[in-house]
């Protein structure tokens, strides 16, 4: 049944993110990921988002914007206490507002920083300072309170850019007031679900999908390539008016269609669908690491709990760890060199015997931009995997890419290699 | 002397990122550094960034937006060859362009795919389209090529999101056009120093340099904290009347203030530095990674030619992989427990030992949310530096954050021991 749509501006949100830094990039901006699922969860699309520095009539031009097409803004940034941050007076300007000291700012300012045994310096003082006829967001992490008032038709939240602070802010204040605005004007949740997959090039993945969604559909499907492979995302348009049965239809059929490429799904990860699968399976882990130096240690360990099945790595980037760590054959390395499917295996084997494990698991390859041979390009590598009882593979990938890329790719290879394995091992009996 | 101000939108760009994956955040964005930095040395600055979804009437909006504030536009991504990618008709909508297929394009394009053995698929001729009254803009590496065009009183570029394409294409197409529109208008190029510090709050990196710029300061002051420290930036305003004498004092009043605690500066960072004293002081380093999980090894790892110094590195996430592959006395883990200073020395020097290098260093500690014990909290790490001759060191931290923060400021910290070290052993007679 189709609904009567809402005010359209009301369920749209643009997010202002503030700071002359974050206009360089570079880094990973992990508030647009947490205001979008919270406010998803109400029913309302982030549209747009803009970043300005720190400049105040900069900001008060993109508030004029934001204004113009969202009825939720919610800003980050520039509520701190040094004097580039002009947030707030941005906000008075642009809604032609008072700042004044208010009580409930300051009380929980000097409280928290109590705690700390400290009292508010000159700066902090300024965090106390809110627009009129603007209410108070409690920060219930840090000493920056936020704030939230109406404007126009929109209603303009500020936060600060500290994630854990917004994140808290988000939860406690923010998501109960503008679920009481829109609970009001009956907007339906927005649905979105991503896949990830590994292993097929991003045209493929298109091709396998072609003719799922026509162009009349209420949900929108979405494809984005990185070195850690191509993300399918489903989303619901704004009017809600697909079904969750449509919904649950489309997410089967992209899962029939991709099957074994899909690595995870939502907020999982491959480190979590592997680590699961090892605590499953009783199994143990030891890695041996050569081009990815590390890093699969590091992905794998950033999982809570890890230390349940992951029992050790080696990262043998010389020769010499490998033999004297791993046991690989010096002969080996020399008829085969280094970067080879018979070091790769020698030194899944080498890490598993030696550390008692039940599986072992290494990478060997070329990450440039130095290294390459006429034989062996920048971008080889092997991947093994050693289970004992004859269970050893090894696969060999040919990447693109500079550095970075090439030890991300590898890395993503060796989980895949090890996630189908344990795949596998748990839908059938394993060989004695 | 003053400089004349040539028209003020010109030497003002924004940057526009196409793509609905894009406004969840979450991954790092590198193509808005690298317009940034290339802008800048042109005397561009880039003073918005707005991130829209696959949706062109979205995109014509924000299109008209950066038009009445920006003399430069610069667009990245929805170029692609599947039917979410608009960003060619949203341009075409919004100046009242047409489209068609433009030779130069398709042929570049015909000839790239001919170089991997294959010929342009229907998707892929969608993007030959080029607007009437546009210039092409060869794609040296991938298909789709770029364009741009003279819209109102700006300059409208489109380049692909593809961050390898898109660099390409700033430096070959866009780079020389833009230098040649700005030179007939005598910008000065934006200088822009940046310092990483690690150690100091951001209050006390703030206080340390009070006072050293006034509010009339042609300079500006900016401040960052991360996981990985503090950011402090230097930045010309944009008409450029900062002498380079007077940015030359300024930055080296912020590399007196804060001496100890800049650990890199401008493109520079933690493991290029280190990397770079270890070669010059002719050491090789074998790493002992608890907590960390690999993350140490992989960061020094990050930077080409690492092999040269990093000779191996043991994750001993197991006590018995430490009494193991370390030789940790188990009595030493019994008494004082796997994580504790005791522990962090003898994780050091057993990997030295074993390996042969010059340098052990070692991190063990909480990353939590498990693990915490009454006396030994979340957060508490303890790294370790071990040389041979009595040259052993321990320092204890307690960091706060979650485990993916604890694992960086730990990684941080251990790095930063090692880099103090080799500072210090370099400027003095080592102990024999």
């Amino acid at each position: 049944m189709p609904r009567a749509r809402s005010s359209p501006q009301l369920v749209i949100a643009e997010i202002i993110a503030v700071g002359s830094e974050l206009l360089l990039g570079g880094r990973t901006d992990s508030n647009s990921l947490l205001i979008t699922e919270e406010l998803a969860s109400l029913g309302i699309e982030v549209r747009f988002k803009s970043i300005v520095g720190d400049d105040r009539a900069d900001i008060v031009r993109a508030l004029k914007v934001a204004a113009s097409r969202a009825g939720i803004i919610i800003m980050t940034g520039g509520l701190g206490p040094t004097v580039d941050d002009c947030t707030r007076e941005a906000i008075a300007a642009a809604a032609g507002r008072t700042l004044s000291r208010r009580k409930e700012a300051f009380d929980g300012m000097q409280m928290r920083l109590a705690q700390w045994g400290r009292s508010p310096n000159k700066g902090q003082l300024r965090q106390a300072l809110i627009p009129s006829r603007a209410t108070v967001v409690p920060n219930p992490i840090g000493s920056a309170p936020g704030f939230w008032l109406s404007w126009r038709r929109s209603t303009v939240i500020s936060l600060p850019g500290v994630p854990a602070e917004m994140a808290a802010m988000m939860r406690e204040t923010v998501v109960p007031l503008l679920s009481s605005q829109v609970a009001r004007r009956g907007a339906a949740p927005i649905k979105r679900h991503v896949f990830h997959t590994w292993g097929l090039p991003e045209a493929d993945v298109d091709e396998k999908l072609k003719g799922l969604i026509s162009k009349q559909s209420p949900v929108d499907l979405g494809l984005l390539a990185s070195p850690m492979g191509v993300l399918v995302s489903l989303t619901t348009k704004t009017d809600g008016r697909a079904s969750a049965e449509m919904f649950a239809s489309l997410s089967a059929s992209v899962r029939a269609r991709l099957s074994e490429w899909i690595i995870a799904e939502g907020t999982d990860s491959m480190e979590a669908v592997v680590g699961r699968l090892l605590l499953e399976g009783k199994q143990s882990l030891a890695l041996a690491e050569s081009c990815t130096g590390g890093l699969i240690g590091h992905r794998l360990t950033q999982i809570p709990g890890s230390s349940a099945y992951v029992d050790r790595g080696v990262i043998s980037y010389s020769n010499k760890a490998k033999i004297d760590l791993l046991g690989v054959p010096a002969d080996l390395i020399e008829r085969h060199g280094a970067v080879s499917a018979e070091v790769a295996a020698a030194m899944a084997k080498g890490v598993r015997e030696r550390s008692g494990v039940s599986i072992g698991l290494s990478v060997t390859g070329i990450a440039g931009p130095g290294g390459a041979t006429a034989t062996k390009p920048v971008g080889l590598v092997y991947v093994g995997l050693d289970a004992g009882n004859g269970n050893a593979f090894t696969r060999e990938h040919r990447f693109h890419g500079d550095r970075s890329v090439i030890k991300q790719r590898s890395s993503q290879a060796a989980l895949d290699l090890l996630r189908r394995w344990l795949l596998k091992a748990q839908g059938t009996a394993r060989p004695g």
